[in-house]
């Protein structure tokens, strides 16, 4: 199980509809404006996407707060990703990590360095100063998946600087940045900066993972070798319609933060009073857990049988059978998974 | 212009609609049965599509006749291309040939010997022998891009075994398979044979550039190694819809090769008519056109201010800037090309 959302190989499981609580999509759905604008698209698909995608970078570099030459664009955060590994040699991440900062460099061939995290799945800046040379590329995320932590904004920067004295390249995957309480934007945080890439992402946040619309702000420079190395019309028409018209629907962004960050309050709330579990604090729309008493297979194997798809987290370097991660949907199968994880956790393996 | 399809960067050129003759795109537009099942996928972009395609490429391989373990995917064919480009250290091309097939390589590091055809734009075999080495990948275009020219059934599988004996991997790109004649189809004559694929694709044919699918046939070993370097979800939803309803329109398929057809006669007779050009023969649904007394940018510009956009050619290693290439269109749009162009080459330069 190394991704979420893998529906389909559980199916036999459970005769009904699964509730997918592996893959952490904004339960609201994608904003409401968006049907229409893609049913008129399919007149469009006919056509090529525009190979520079002026009118999407125009969009994008309108809600990010940069200019259109720092747009860059992939098929999928994980295209970004997968296009920075070619650009470096060495690749330094943290674990636990989203596998692919991971897979990605080691795919293509590149050095992979996996350093540890804290006690508290805290990245320690002295490791940075201790492991990062120059030329090499720093994966982050932030919020990171699977332990929902964000990085602080002084200890951010702080991390940055030591990785930019040191030559390096700092790649920071914010595709969860709009669940996030919005206490700073990285992109203003680093405006200026050279050695910096900001990933973001339609994926989750604009519940459009059948899509693949990511996106990033990084230096002009940076972009262009982004680009060369991009293959040409990457981004499908339905990813540029979506990308032009989703972000600028400030009410639906409101809305789903507001919704996400009660439901998260929540879902808190109701795990601390199941014994048997340690819960870890998330800023994002998804919650690591650890089980004290049972392994991630027993629980994974109970909620299946009643139509309930978590996250096992073993596949996650650093972590073991003992962790499962879950995503905050909406109430009513929040209140579900709540009834049936506390049914499961009283039994004993 | 490294790439037909760019109306956007031409539009203020002409007040009105652009009609594309530099992109060669099926003019029928895609299979009716399509717009419905986009409308109902809407539901689906909540959903990851399934990181395995399992559905999709189960009918890929009933189209084209092998197991789905010899299916592989890519967004748009140019992703095989760059995948393949991965796989292999050296890279043999033959000009002129379609850009990416020598852009892909170079720009991922690898070494790309560009060699000649003869006169008529045909592969000579003892160029193969020369100059195939073990570990190469040599890529053709089969019907080539943007000559027209399909290589005869013999000929291919000769050149196959030349490269097999040399322990070389041939990449035949067939995006154009279904505008040609159906003579011989590469997938039946080289069943069983390991150092091949066979790309086909979803974006000219079936008219749909905007959806990004790809799709090729390789062995089951190659598929794997495939597998591992592509993204994950690397195909988006609508294009897994639509690969999963295209295929089986029977109805679709033959018309529209009929028309292509008959179209393409048309427009040959139609140009023979026209002096000062030499005209290439060509299978596919576009024509390579040498200009004896213009160069094309003459003709580009006469024709892009009637609100006709076609390719200009130069940029093809190996073509200079006496040659454009041109769409077969339906047939209005190309009585309107004929018009424009025969008004145009009776101009002195």
């Amino acid at each position: 199980m190394k991704h979420g959302g893998d529906i389909l190989t559980y199916k036999h499981l459970f005769d009904g509809e699964i509730i997918d609580f592996s893959s952490n999509i904004n339960p609201l759905g994608p904003p409401s404006i968006l049907k229409d604008k893609l049913i008129d698209g399919l007149n469009n698909l006919v056509i090529y996407p525009d190979i520079k995608y002026r009118l999407l970078k125009e969009e994008i570099a309108k809600y990010l707060g940069c200019s259109i030459d720092e747009v860059i664009l992939g098929n999928g955060a994980v295209d970004i990703i997968n296009t920075f590994s070619l650009m470096f040699n060495r690749v330094i991440v943290f674990k636990p990590c989203f596998s692919e900062y991971i897979d990605r460099p080691k795919i293509l061939g590149k050095e992979v360095i996996v350093l540890e995290t804290n006690k508290e799945f805290n990245v320690e800046e002295d490791l940075i100063s201790r492991n990062v040379s120059s030329g090499d590329l720093v994966i982050l995320g932030n919020p990171n998946n699977p332990t929902g932590k964000r990085i602080k904004a002084n200890v951010v920067l702080k991390i940055y600087e030591m990785i930019e004295e040191k030559g390096a390249f700092l790649l920071l995957d914010e595709a969860f940045f709009e669940f996030c309480p919005a206490d700073y934007d990285s992109i203003k945080l680093f405006s200026g900066r050279k050695n910096l890439c900001v990933i973001r992402a339609a994926t989750k946040f604009f519940g459009l993972p059948g899509i693949r619309l990511g996106y990033a702000f990084t230096n002009c420079e940076i972009s262009k070798t982004y680009n060369e190395l991009s293959i040409p019309w990457n981004i499908n028409t339905y990813a540029e319609i979506a990308g032009r018209c989703i972000l600028s629907d400030t009410n639906y962004i409101i809305e789903s933060r507001e919704y996400i960050d009660s439901q998260r309050k929540f879902m808190f709330s109701k795990l601390k009073e199941i014994e048997n579990i340690q819960i870890f604090d998330s800023d994002a729309n998804f919650i690591l857990i650890k089980l004290l008493e049972h392994d991630e297979d027993f629980v994974f194997n109970f909620l299946i049988k009643r139509g309930i798809l978590i996250r096992k987290a073993s596949s996650f370097e650093g972590l073991d059978k003992t962790y499962i991660r879950i995503a905050v949907k909406d109430h009513e199968n929040n209140l579900k998974l709540l009834k049936y994880l506390k049914e499961c956790l009283v039994w004993k393996a």
